[in-house]
């Protein structure tokens, strides 16, 4: 930490800065400038922080210098995460294909959806039965119902679930039925879905709060990995600009980004962030270029009729375009199409 | 609703639209423009959002035209409504100051800083029992126990309490102890929070997400009102912007905005915009021109140990500017500062 | 300066560093954190600015400490300035009023629009006749034909012009018709055109890019002083967010930032920044109650009509509503109406 | 054109309108809603334009349904175009690799750059002689001088020049030495600028503003094509947001949306988008991916002593990556690249 004294800052209020952090046991180095004093501090920053330095007389500014987030840093953990999730890894060797529907609809809409997915080669599958909705008059999905239609269609075709979880009373349930628990980016800052979520023993999707720095999106995942739980999967979804010709602008620079300061694989949206399914394709090519994790993409038999995000649906000359692009471009950068490991047959639980 | 169709379209791509249009019971009435044709829609609106007009063939673009909320609109409800909190009122006639620690940390902080607070000319008290906190090492507020300073407060100086919310499941104990519960600006898209507030028989503050934009914020509202509570008062608190030198940035045209078209109040926190004390003065007196419905600000007797957001709470001579700022200002926008009213003296409930 | 090194960083990379800075004549204080190393650098800013030192390896950040700018920085020049239009003051003690049409159109509607400006209480004309237009298909303004517009009207009314100037071609024309040169959003990073304003001898507006930050906007105005020229004034007009209500978002604490730091004067265009009608009285209340030192607004005898932002232009009992907020706000934060001075009339040049 | 009428709009406002709008050889379709009326205009916009029909009573909003801009559309132009720079294309079938130091800073410094690029695969040569830079105090480029060296570096190696003009009144002394004459992000809105770079005889590079929307950048293309200069560039470099990990967001969507509006080729500057050397050669692989038609980047043979964004220069291990990627991927996207290419050598001038 560094701090940064104003220029009317007295000898007395420096001093008094250097006793502060003695108390606690730190050190202080003192750099007097011609106009301002600086303050490197060397010790605990936990303990740090609870002085309120800032808050202190003279203080001008106060620099963070260490991360501050910890259990999700590559500080202590210097080689890249893998996420297995029943068997299918998420990860920097592989290139995880995910897809499904936006929302669950019935059985026979997330079937038809789930089948398209395997075949243009996902290995795991998506789909929302808790739907977070702007507007309390738009559909908000079908519930357990949905949860139970998934867990069908996962025996069906072998592909493992991935499903959003809304609020934290919800979380037992969806676990149940849930292979992964996808935390959605309005629910980024939700702290009590995201700490009841470290503790339900499942690996976790976190999305990137609309919003939200990188640091503050690691932080969510650190209060995961407080509980206990380090099966976490970031994905970057977009963040809100000025630019209206998409619905969110996707930071593709996050990839490499989050890659050099966490262990924690990431993945890419391109859906929900552009909104629009011309983009989807050039964007998933590029998520696999700049060396994400995987991408999740929206998949519906009947686009037209969807309830939920029917216009960035995929389906057929767009969907095999994908399909191509998942199957060529990874081994361009190193990585195994997740779609072609041998792996363990999925077990009804 | 408004459609417009690519300039590739074909004569039997509006003719479904017509088609489906009619369905529902709706008019649609088209006009064929040299290169679009752009088809109006007459009819219940909630009807044509289950088409999914913007998923079928040839259609570009789809513009809403009228408001997507109802219950919190000026639309069927002209004029501006009045909010109680405990005999102290919120709306278009007076001028509300409310004020308190960002934190709850013991009884004897929380007593100085309401009675600092009401010296000042506050009529409500605030301050935080539960603190959602970006880091899940930062001090996450002391809970129950908050709560019940709060209350003991409370029949001490006789000002109402205002405090958040965090969990849906915390709203019961919450609203046992508040007169006033309030929603974050994490939260404000936390739509199982929203509803469980909207239940709870209590006023709601409702704090804007800090990238929400203005209609997302009211859509948020409708959801509290959607479960019959329509005491909601919302607060502008700063959005986020590339500029550096606020935290965030006070959003000031928000309130004639939102007064143009909800008939909610609507309030200003200064504290949370700017995070920096020397702003909270000019920005309340902005406040106060600008016709907001009144302000909350951070007070503290003692900023420099404060465990939370000490560098922006007011004390001595600023929090004495600011109480000249709430007698003097109002009546020249023609309002009546709210603590000059007599009012029924808050009985222990 | 603070250099912050990268936990990876070899004692050598730091030798290195000190040995650079003190080739300069600086000084530098090392201190070893656990896991970093900070190096305060002490001396001449500018010599350290030649070296460099982001690019040297082992480096890891570089805080700058102290103000980029120098000249219109209050840290040399502790009081705030007033700067002077032809006898007419905008700065601290008092609060100046400047209206017109966006656009010169004749002369008939810019007399009338001056004859509304100078009844509502305005000191100063604006108007445009050359304009920076998005479409090269919009009105571009009537040129030097619009000079002599502004120069006739002004003898009419006695109220000195204040209009843009968008090349630095046209610097001299522009001076030799008006009173004070201003410099749109769209230009404020136009360095050849403000060093050529620089050198004008006349007073200048200039503008808030609109995504400028407040440190770059003060970096565009020491352009225009190192040329010799201290007499500008600044103008807040709104900055691109993603709320759409408004046309830009007015950021009204940059008032109180702008006179924290620099001791030029600072305006408000609630026109510009809001692009409707109805918002510009409130906005303009706030602008005075926050501490602005004056505000600029768009008035037209006949909106529907105008060539250029018809839709913000007041008339009418808005403008009378402004003429009252300026008449009697002032003085509750310490300010002279501008137009309540007696002043050296206007004689033709 | 499609016109929404206020909810308050009488009968008289709309026939006001469709009579105005009849007055200059348009039709209008009345729409009427339950809450609103809708008016869809069909005709030459252009002529509408003049109407100022948003400044009329009655009238809530005004949506524009086609493009503002016309020779830069793919509407009457379907096909995209190529863009030739001495023999060199940018255009759809190619991926052109631009690469050199972003200040001229000496012959010898610019010459080593030109051959790091050429052998690393760069078929155009780029370096800056003027810079606009934010701080007056910055180093400002070489000038003229710069011009020369460039030239000579040219017939040294062969690669055609790219570099920067940010006056109008140079346009003619760097159309003498460069190939293509760059616009630069700051100066994207300096329409004398634009216009002059049309009227110039040489391709222009034209960067996107730091906060422009993508149609605000086709327009101020629209002003080069305008005057008769349809060899335009479009250069995606990263747009301000929140987020402060990178100096700017790149806005990799741009590409694909760009592509399907205009004609004109689009490439990447990664370097000034990230502002990290580390982010380059991921972000060069995405823009590959997604389909730009090439990227430039910094070279510069000591970032260490770089007197111009040193920190994202490239060179060694970084740059031999960047130059497999560029041979490597786009023949999976079906492209060439563009240093395969037989061309006719450069003769000098």
């Amino acid at each position: 930490m560094v701090i940064v004294m104003t220029p009317e800052a007295t000898a007395e209020d420096v001093a008094r800065i250097v006793e502060k952090v003695e108390s606690v046991g730190g050190e202080a180095f003192v750099s007097k400038g011609v106009v301002r004093t600086i303050i490197g501090l060397v010790g605990d920053i936990d303990s740090f922080h609870h002085l309120n330095l800032r808050g202190m007389a003279g203080v001008g500014d106060v620099h963070r210098i260490s991360d501050p987030y910890k259990l999700v840093s590559r500080q202590h953990h210097a080689g890249r995460s893998t996420v297995w999730v029943r068997g299918v890894p998420i990860g920097p060797d592989t290139f995880t294909f995910i897809a499904g529907p936006c929302a669950v609809e019935s059985r026979a809409q997330t079937l038809e959806a789930a089948e398209m997915a395997k075949a243009a080669g996902a290995t795991l599958m998506r789909g929302g039965a808790f739907k977070p909705r702007t507007s309390p008059y738009a559909f908000q999905g079908l519930g357990v119902e949905g949860l139970e239609i998934l867990s069908s269609v996962r025996e069906a075709t072998g592909l493992p679930v991935v499903t959003e979880v809304v609020d934290a009373r919800d979380v037992a349930v969806v676990a149940e039925h849930a292979d992964m628990l996808q935390v959605g980016t309005r629910n980024m800052a939700n702290f009590g879905l995201l700490q009841a979520v470290g503790e339900s023993g499942r690996p976790v999707l976190l999305k990137r709060g609309m919003t939200a720095t990188i640091e503050e999106w690691l932080m969510a995942a650190e209060y995961i990995a407080q509980r206990g739980n380090l099966d976490v999967v970031l994905c970057e979804r977009g963040i809100r600009t000025f630019e209206p010709a998409t619905r969110n602008t996707l930071d593709i620079s996050a990839v490499p980004v989050v890659q050099a300061t966490s262990h924690l694989p990431i993945i890419v949206d391109p859906s929900h962030a552009a909104g629009r399914k011309d983009l989807i394709v050039p964007l998933s090519r590029a998520a696999i270029a700049v060396g994400a994790d995987g991408v999740i993409v929206d998949v519906h038999p009947d686009p037209e009729s969807a309830l939920c995000d029917g216009p960035q649906a995929l389906l057929g000359a767009d969907l095999r375009a994908l399909a191509q692009a998942v199957r060529q471009l990874p081994p361009m950068v190193g990585r195994v199409d997740a779609s072609t490991l041998s792996r363990t047959p999925v077990v009804p639980r």
